[in-house]
């Protein structure tokens, strides 16, 4: 096993720290954040910290780092308390991927990929056409984290879209037969496999060692 | 598309809604949790919201929920400040999910399951033995989340372990190599294959609609 402690972190060069701090937690949700402004721009942007928080009430957080592109989408949020949460699929990750580039405010990264805004419910913000599901969130709270500045984003789940097929008839959605990715460090695009289905975990009396 | 509103989530079942709402924010990191308390009794507890929070100081967080299973975990990091973090493999799945079930305090997950504890670097927490990545972590602070009661838990990594074929010359960690797994909802469990890892972006002047 290759071993490191904080002080070869340190000596790291920030590239390579980045790679591999950044991968080192497992692999991390793709999703695509849209939003749109007060004056009607968009915008969209890759996050890689999208979890879930609760199922009662259906709740999402991710963090924003300071200073970094997806800054856009915060003003949006908090001007107009809204955004979209839409799953990165096969077909699109390239695309997706390019949203992490910095354009200035005024461009739509939709204008410069082959991805496409959707209006869908009167929601205000727009849904990413063709992914295979997709969620309309309302801002709800933010959480300074104090150790490096990330704010923590909470938001209510109030719309859902799911592709016809991956919905089961338990309520579980299968991710995989939507060709949903999960990103691997900074970079690193990965296509999941279904193994297993597990029964919920109850005690058992015998020690099996 | 299907579509579900608010209205539809709260008229579901508690099993359908956990279901569905544990899916649609993707792919979750698969991670035991491994803590000892101060009188010497071992806890194992997998988890799903280990997440990614900085690089520079290496940080993560996870989320807590009230009144469940992995208080024991909560309990210990708060009387030794340390746990670690071990990804979930391939060889190990059904057995981490095991850890969820409902013990006592006093029953080691160790002990019920074929995991093994292996103590290194003299760290109070355990690591869990054959993991390809483990991380020892140090508790640097908590979060109440007014909106449903849940803490995340912020700390630091000070000791990284990396089996030795993941680990890149830039840094990057190929998780795929280490059969390392990733969780659909409750307890769907997949094994993610690299796709492509992707150049950082840069802006680009064409419109290529």
């Amino acid at each position: 096993m290759h071993y490191f402690n904080t002080t070869d972190v340190d000596g790291f060069s920030k590239l390579y720290r980045l790679n591999m701090i950044n991968s080192i937690t497992g692999f991390k949700s793709a999703n695509l954040i849209a939003s749109k402004s007060n004056n009607g721009d968009e915008n969209l942007a890759i996050f890689s910290s999208v979890t879930h928080l609760g199922s009662n009430p259906a709740l999402l957080h991710f963090t924003l780092r300071p200073n970094t592109v997806p800054r856009d989408t915060y003003k949006n949020i908090k001007e107009t308390q809204v955004f979209t949460v839409n799953h990165v699929s096969a077909p699109h990750f390239e695309d997706a991927h390019h949203t992490s580039a910095k354009y200035d405010e005024a461009v739509s990264e939709f204008d410069q990929t082959r991805l496409v805004p959707e209006y869908k419910n009167n929601w205000y913000a727009p849904y990413v056409k063709d992914s295979p599901i997709s969620l309309g969130c309302r801002y709800l709270n933010e959480y300074e984290i104090k150790e490096n500045g990330c704010l923590l984003i909470v938001a209510a789940i109030e719309q859902i879209f799911i592709q016809e097929d991956l919905l089961m008839e338990d309520g579980w959605v299968d991710l995989t037969k939507g060709s949903v990715m999960a990103i691997n460090g900074l970079d690193g695009y990965t296509l999941p496999q279904l193994e297993k289905r597990l029964e919920y975990a109850r005690p058992k009396q015998i020690n099996n060692k």
